[in-house]
This record gives C-alpha cells, structure tokens and sequence, in this order.
C-alpha cells in the first residue's frame, strides 16, 4: 500500500513555491481543519473537568469504554429523541474521533465484505479497507475488489445504486470532498435499497451541523427503516471545532444485524462493543466534558455562531467564484466548495495555478479519486479576511 | 467470542454481597485504576492548554498523528537518551493510550501469525488476536492457535521459551496480573530468541515506573539487540494516573522489519505509521501537554511522590499477607500483588471466601488464564487507610 500522497505532495509543492517567492503571503484553503477558538462553554467545562482531576474526591480515572452517561444521555436527547428520531444512549459509542470510529469499524466486518464507495471519497474509507484486505488488486488509483460510484456534476453529484451487490456502502453527507447533500429522497432510496439486498450503510454525517436546507436529513435515521441497515457516525470536530480535543460518536442501533459465519444474525451493538471494550478505554474524561457543555443552551448558541462564521466564508466562496466564471458545487450545506476546473485543465494544474499566479492553496479533486479530476477543494475555515482576499485574488486571475 | 465475563462477574458477586450486607464496608483491592489525583504540573499544564484552546492565535487543531514533537522529543531524550538508550523522536508514536495502540498493532501483522503469551496474561492479548481470526478453535478457556507460556510458582514466574516456533511474543514487565519483573538477563533469552528464530516482541511495560530493583531493566532497548526484534509500549496511565486522561506511546525502531506477501523484509515503523495516520488523528492536545508536564524536575517529583505512595501499599500489602501466612509474588516492581490462595481453594472459592467473610475484593487468578488458577491479584492502588484496614482483615481471617 502507498504512502498518503495528496496533503504530503501538496505540502512539497507549497514549499517550493515559497522558497522561490519568500515574501509570498500564500493563503491556505485546501486545510480541513477548524481555526476558530473553542466555544466558551466547551473552555469553561474543560477547566472545570481538569480541577476533577486535581482532587482524589473528583478524580475520574478509567471510564466507560462508550463514554460516560451524562454525555451519552445528552447525545440521545439533543441530537436525536427531540427531533423525533428514536435513538437510545445505549447505542451510542463515544470515541475519539470519527476518524478512528470510521477504521475501526472494520473490525467487526468480515474480511470477504464487498465494499461500495462514492468517488471522489473521503480517503479513510478506501485505506481502510484495503489494509484490511478488502481492496483486491490495484488498478491506477483504484482498487479492483472496491465498487466506485461517481459523484459528479453530469449526475447532479448524486451517486447512483450500484449494478453489483454491495455488502457494505459508505456515504458521507454532506459530502467530503463535494460539500453536496443528499436529500430525505436521496437517501431514502439508498435505505430502501440497503434492506432489499441486505447491505450495511456505513453513514458519516460529520458535517451535519452545517446543514441549511431543510429537505436534507441530518440524520440517517430520520429515515424509515434506516434503524435496521445504518451505523451513523459523529463527530465534535467540526460540529464544535474539537479536532484537537478528539472526541466523536457512533450509533449503532440495537436491532442492526450482521451475518454470523454459521449464518446467523449477530447484532452489531454487542459486537461493537466488544471491539471498543477490547481495543479502546474511552475518550478523555476532559474532552467528554467538552463535548457534554456544548448541549447546553450557551453552548448551543456558541457553537451555532461558529458555524454561521464558516457558512458566510462558504456563501462569499460560492458567489465570489460565481461571479467570477467558476462552476461550484456545495457550499450551502457544508464547508467545503468543489470548485469545476476550467474546461482542459486537471486538478493539479489548476492547484499550481491557483499556488503561482496568486498564492492560494485549493485540494486537488483529484487526491479524492479518480471522478474527482477536473475539481478543487475549497474549504470555509480560514478566516472571513482571508476568505475575501483569496476570492479577490481568483477574480483578479 | 464470548463477553468479557471476569469484571462482571466480580461486579455480579459484589452486588449481591451488598444487597444481602447492605452496612458491610467493602474495600475493593481488585481493580486496576489509580485512584491518586492528577499532579500539580499536569493540572496546570491543563489548564494553559485549555486557554491556548480559547484564542484563535494559540489554537490547536489536528495534531500529527504520531503526536507533537514537544512531547515525542521529550520521550526520547528523558525515558531513552538520558539513561543511553538509543531510540529517536521518529520511532516514538503517541497514543491515546496502551491498551488501543497495543489492541491496533495488529492491524499491521499478517492473519496467520502465530502468537505466544504467557499465562496467566492480560485479557487484551488474547482477545484481540482472537478477534483477527488468530486465535485458533476455542478449548476451555484457551485457544488452540495460541502458544500460553506457564507463569507460576512452579518456575519462579520466569517463562520458558516456546517448543514451537511463534511469529510474535507478548511480553509484560512488570507483569500485570503477577507483578513479578524480568531481570536484564531473563528478558536477553528472550531477545536471543526472537533474534535467533526470527520473532516479533511486543513488550509492554506499562509499569516500568513502579521498578525498584536495578537488575529489572525499563525498557527491552536495555537489551542489545532490541531495536532490530521489539515494540515497546508504555503508559502515562499507571506513571502519572492518565487513565482518565488518555495518552501513552508506542516505540517502533526504525530498524525494525516484518516479512511481507513476497518475503522482502518490511519496516514495521512506516507500516504502523501508515496505519496510524489513516486511523487515528492523534491523542488529544490537553492531554499531550499534561504529558509533556510530567517531564519537568516538577513533575517527575510529583509522580514519583505518587508511585511511592501506591509502593508503601504494595509493601503493607506484602509483609503483612507474608505475617499472615500467603504466599505472595510481586509488589517490589509493580503495584500488583499475586496472592497464592490456600491448599485446595480455588481462585473464585477465594474471592468469595475474602468478600463474605471480610469485605475485601480482589480478582481471581483464573480470570487471567488456566495457570492463573489458585491465585488472587490485589492491587497497590487504593488509600493507605484502606490497604491497612483490608490486611488487617485478611490477617484476622
């Protein structure tokens, strides 16, 4: 298996263009990470948390391996029972990220699985399977035994049924890297299909909090059914800027079945479980407490702010490259904008365009897979000064 | 695989004791959290790692995934370099804690290795190579693909080299649950095997702050020749009480190689750095700082302080069984005592025996594999008061 090539090679190339124009002031839009602060809340907790720890009457040593009740119990009421989605804290897996959720998960797969992914993809879903021997031979940048959907601007960035059947389907809306979203529709057709041929949905929705438009779900199982064929998996990283804190869910509903190798059906939870209670000892007593103050009222409000922040970079994003003759997708219900390449230029020349002529940092589409060529990523993080130059910057191009 | 049955079990029993002896005042002794707060050095680091997280200028978000080099240089020259140990930052991998990194390693090593462990061994061995289809039929508690290496009385807890060849070693010094620690020369046989016949070493020495005894080496890199057959894993947990906190690291020598599909040797330092980067976005940043904290002349004071309070009860705990007639193993390197149970009583006849008649809990031996049968575990880590008030039982008993 190759090393992760897309965020080292861009890292070369911004490199060099910067010891050739050291007095460059290049601006960064290919990063998915958060840069804003913690919301008060979350600081206020932590502090809070970390005083527990001071004192052998409030010390909190191993917890759950699932995490603790008072965060699980908050993550079942908020995020789910009072938007009338009907999710218990008992299946609710606290973690250290969506990231290690989304790998480990693997764990409980049989090896034999038959994987569908969309293209361009969110790249911990293809390397993961392909570590756990799921990948079959490679072939250019794909792998022969992995079934890719595409997801482009000729299908209206919705990924079709696959004509082969599909034992496990991961998506991601809204989407990393195209920043769409599928609507109730779109995804109902995806449950619908999962319970006719028995596959397992494997639903990130990350970005969930960024989501405007009200014909998009924010969960999966606000779809009927959606209970016996979905594994949903969270995170506070861009819900609530904790990509340094670490700290994430998975759902994993009680009456989800997998096939046992005698044939018979074995429930995801327990083996979910087992995984975490084997392999895991919780996320950090601190970063749960984080996680918990960002349901309260304050927290809230505070972290609805934050967003609102990204989302008006994203709006000036996707009316500045608009405006400025760009063809762009996403945006509206997630932070990241997938920009199409003019017309004969790839996603790597475009990059170093963008890079040399005006020192701004995109993602090649082309890192996400092999539909993703012709795009760049944007992404909404950066700073509203530094959003609005950057777009001066293209228009200017 | 089944549930994990011992800490229930012990939490079944527990329960019914109370509801049967609600005012009985039970001293647990059986489990394996520290229970001493956080030192002051960490608390503060804490706390200015909170407020870095508060303002944009001092925010942190996605760390490497290996870790930041203020903690991974301070690794390196403080537990390796300083006591002449040759390991670099590069071969160092922060984690949020052993227990997961030990778990993942796996994920890196083919399906059909052959695994040895000792016996009695930490759950968490066995239980993940099980689960990566390395375990082999199930017989009694054990399982017939895995080699267990008594550890008892009858050898001095030294166990013997394997009679049919294994891929990969468990080792653990300070063992947990024995607490007995292998000497320099002791754990060379074992490092001369795995050199000799080609083997993986996966040491795990968690408890290495609570040495006392000069012939028991820190780390397996002590040992020449190491680098080339060891991981070495270790823990902030039991060292500074980060069990609720979640940060230990993981040591692959850049040197080190496994054996891929067409026989080239493979370096396991890329390898697990690939798995990590693709399943894992770091150990949180409080925590690495808390970490960090435990480096200062402050912090190792203050740690040091702790363990040497957890040490007096493990020394209570020995001399008083010892006046009282058991026989015990361990509490000299490690906060862990190994009771031998009288003549003829079984490990859980013991546990109740010590529950019904004294309150005190403990974890039979049994819990931890066929050779652990016969024997108690009883851990260094509750109060002084405690401890004493719990031997004084046992003495009377």
């Amino acid at each position: 298996m190759p090393e992760s090539y897309l965020f080292s090679e861009i890292s070369r190339r911004v490199s060099a263009f910067k010891e050739n124009n050291p007095g460059a002031d290049i601006i960064r839009m290919g990063i998915g990470d958060v840069t804003r602060p913690l919301c008060g809340a979350a600081i206020e907790a932590m502090h809070r948390a970390v005083d527990d720890e001071a004192d052998a009457a409030s010390f909190h040593g191993y917890g759950p391996e699932q995490g603790y009740p008072f965060l699980r119990d908050r993550i079942a009421e908020t995020d789910y029972r009072s938007r009338g989605i009907d999710i218990d804290a008992d299946e609710i897996f606290v973690g250290d990220g969506a990231k290690s959720d989304l790998g480990n998960f693997g764990d409980i797969l049989a090896s034999d699985c038959r994987v569908a992914v969309t293209d361009p993809v969110y790249p911990v879903y293809v390397d993961t399977n392909v570590m756990a021997g799921r990948g079959g031979a490679p072939d250019g940048c794909r792998h022969e035994g992995i079934i890719y959907l595409p997801m482009t601007r000729e299908n209206g960035y919705v990924p079709q049924l696959p004509s082969v059947r599909s034992d496990v389907i991961y998506l991601c809306s809204p989407n990393n890297p195209t920043g769409t979203a599928m609507t109730r529709d779109e995804l109902k057709m995806w449950v619908d299909y999962a319970r006719r041929e028995g596959s397992l949905i494997l639903f990130d929705s990350a970005y969930e909090a960024y989501i405007h438009n009200p014909d998009v779900p924010h969960s999966i199982y606000e779809i009927e059914g959606a209970r016996d064929v979905a594994v949903e998996f969270r995170s506070f990283s861009k819900t609530a800027g904790f990509t340094g804190i670490r700290c994430g869910y998975t759902v994993v509903p009680r009456q989800l079945t997998g096939i046992g190798e005698s044939g018979e059906r074995v429930p995801l939870n327990r083996l979910w479980r087992r995984r975490q209670c084997t392999k895991f000892n919780g996320a950090s007593y601190v970063s749960q407490r984080a996680a918990e103050a960002t349901y309260t009222a304050e927290g809230r409000r505070q972290i609805a702010e934050t967003i609102d922040y990204y989302m008006e970079n994203a709006r000036i994003m996707r009316e500045s490259l608009a405006a400025a003759g760009y063809e762009v997708a996403g945006g509206v219900d997630s932070p990241y904008v997938w920009l199409k390449t003019p017309e004969g230029v790839s996603s790597w020349d475009f990059f170093d365009r963008l890079l040399s002529r005006v020192a701004v940092v995109g993602t090649p589409g082309a890192g996400f897979g092999a539909c993703g060529e012709g795009y760049l990523r944007l992404t909404a993080f950066n700073t509203r000064e530094a959003t609005r130059e950057a777009m001066e910057r293209i228009s200017r191009l």
